[in-house]
């Protein structure tokens, strides 16, 4: 039995999407699975009598609290214990759930999921991947998009490892190519982080390796992975989110911008930590929050965190 | 009298695409301009017969040889001493020129900037600025877009000044806002530079500096002049150069999407340098030369080089 955690406060449309997203996800027969609906009980169970789930399939765990978006991550997860954050983190770290899915306080997920599920042994900086779509339909992963904002070159390398692992299993992409972001094609480009990061993955025997890509190559599909330090992974996530708000503002329709909209997506995973954690966007709707069910149950179902542990033993 | 020196062999489509953008830039009536045509005399004597520009306007420098644009640019430039970049830059070092202009190998441009014609005094480190378009019409400046990607703190003030005097008087906009690339939207945030650079942009009393700006709203109207470390700015540059080709190959007709033709500005310039410099892109066409001619004849009637030499006396 999987069992799957989801912080139904999180979001702007919370918890209404939430509600909507599960009994989406619940359309399709699903087997094995329970999921933990973390909120206002008495608000859920008003919103659950118009979308009903399906009986047996799901409980609601009370929570009395909520961390708002604009609080500091750390001071609202340690003073408000009631929160559906903080239970979420505690019911995944007490082994009650096998994953949890928030759309919340972006800060207190990745505080949380840093402090209370802790990094997979070897996992120096754990990181978040960030889709990235392609003309062909496929979907790229950027690592890492805001996690750590300043690396080591062992920090790239190890990315690289993570992020091929989702990529393979969770993306179902064979043998993902990696390519390091960088300002030149060529081997020894580069700022100081990314040349002594190239040497590491071109050596490493975990990745499939193709060398520097540039920001123009982001968006095509010269690699599955793309590797780079937070800071620049989070620029370049933003700049391309606001792609599609440029394209919507401006009427036009058109199949491959209306991918750049990442809200549909469902969220961004942590990568790295012992239990599948999923930050979903402020914005999110329904549909993410069925897409961020499905990819938390792919993660639980292929067992990434134990393939994680394997590639760092 | 301004003189402005023009490589006539750099870029894909050279000379001809070099000879009709000095014919458009002529088109409108020029006193007080004289354009070095530096290049293959035969070549573009010839191609001067079916594009004539007016008598007295011009002079051609032969150039035996053309540094291409796969060559390694500290050595090109040593070897070639008779390539169209070398003599271009020897024109403007000894005052024959007041400007020049390149689409040629872009490393050969800055290192020929940076020893040839070095910086302007107190400026640590020249940086490149590059326009980014906004749905208003406007143009915004990114700087730097990659002589830098390693940056300190400090750079990053100047890069502040630079920006804004070029904003100001090229791109004429009245009292720049100037924005920190970073990773959001508090003071505090973002990776060791940003958050050290942030406290000197507050109290640098030669800019008008209004916090830090995020990925989504470098194509907004935020800030007139954005800065970042030359490696992010590089990144974001080539990305949002990839948007063009992509709205194109998808046929989609938008007048601001059409803005991301990027080569339709006429090259950047490197700013801080004791004379003005731009450096085209290598698919530079006819309008790109006529642009990159106009910003060198404003930079040199501004005096934008004597202005930025006050800013940091």
């Amino acid at each position: 039995m999987i069992t799957i955690g989801l912080d139904m406060m999180g979001g702007d449309y919370a918890p209404l999407e939430a509600v909507k997203g599960v009994a989406a996800f619940f359309e399709e027969e699903k087997e094995n699975i329970q999921l933990i609906l973390i909120g206002d009980e008495e608000k859920i169970t008003q919103l659950l009598r118009k979308h009903p789930l399906p009986a047996g399939k799901y409980s609601i765990v009370h929570s009395a609290q909520v961390i708002e978006m604009h609080e500091h991550p750390t001071k609202a997860l340690k003073e408000k214990q009631q929160s559906s954050i903080a239970i979420g983190f505690h019911l995944l770290a007490t082994g009650k759930t096998d994953a949890f899915i928030s759309a919340g306080n972006t800060g207190a997920m990745m505080v949380g999921a840093l402090f209370s599920i802790k990094a997979i042994e070897g996992v120096f900086r754990p990181a978040i991947g960030a889709y990235m779509p392609r003309e062909s339909g496929k979907l790229g992963l950027l690592v890492d998009v805001g996690l750590n904002s300043d690396c080591k070159p062992e920090n790239l390398n190890q990315f690289a490892i993570l992020g091929s692992l989702f990529a393979e299993h969770i993306l179902k992409i064979g043998s993902p190519k990696v390519g390091l972001v960088n300002i030149g094609e060529e081997e020894g480009k580069g700022n100081l982080l990314a040349q002594a990061a190239y040497p590491l993955l071109k050596e490493n025997n975990l990745i499939h390796f193709t060398g520097n890509i540039e920001g123009r190559d982001i968006l095509l599909d010269k690699a599955d992975v793309m590797v780079c330090d937070g800071f620049t992974g989070n620029v370049v996530l933003k700049l391309a989110e606001s792609i599609h708000d440029i394209v919507q503002r401006r009427n036009i329709k058109d199949e491959h911008f209306q991918r750049f909209n990442f809200e549909s997506y469902g969220g961004v995973p942590i990568l790295g930590v012992a239990k599948p954690v999923i930050i979903g966007n402020g914005i999110s709707g329904a549909t993410a929050f069925k897409n961020m069910i499905s990819i938390a149950e792919r993660m639980i179902i292929t067992d990434l965190s134990g393939k994680i542990r394997e590639s760092f033993a």
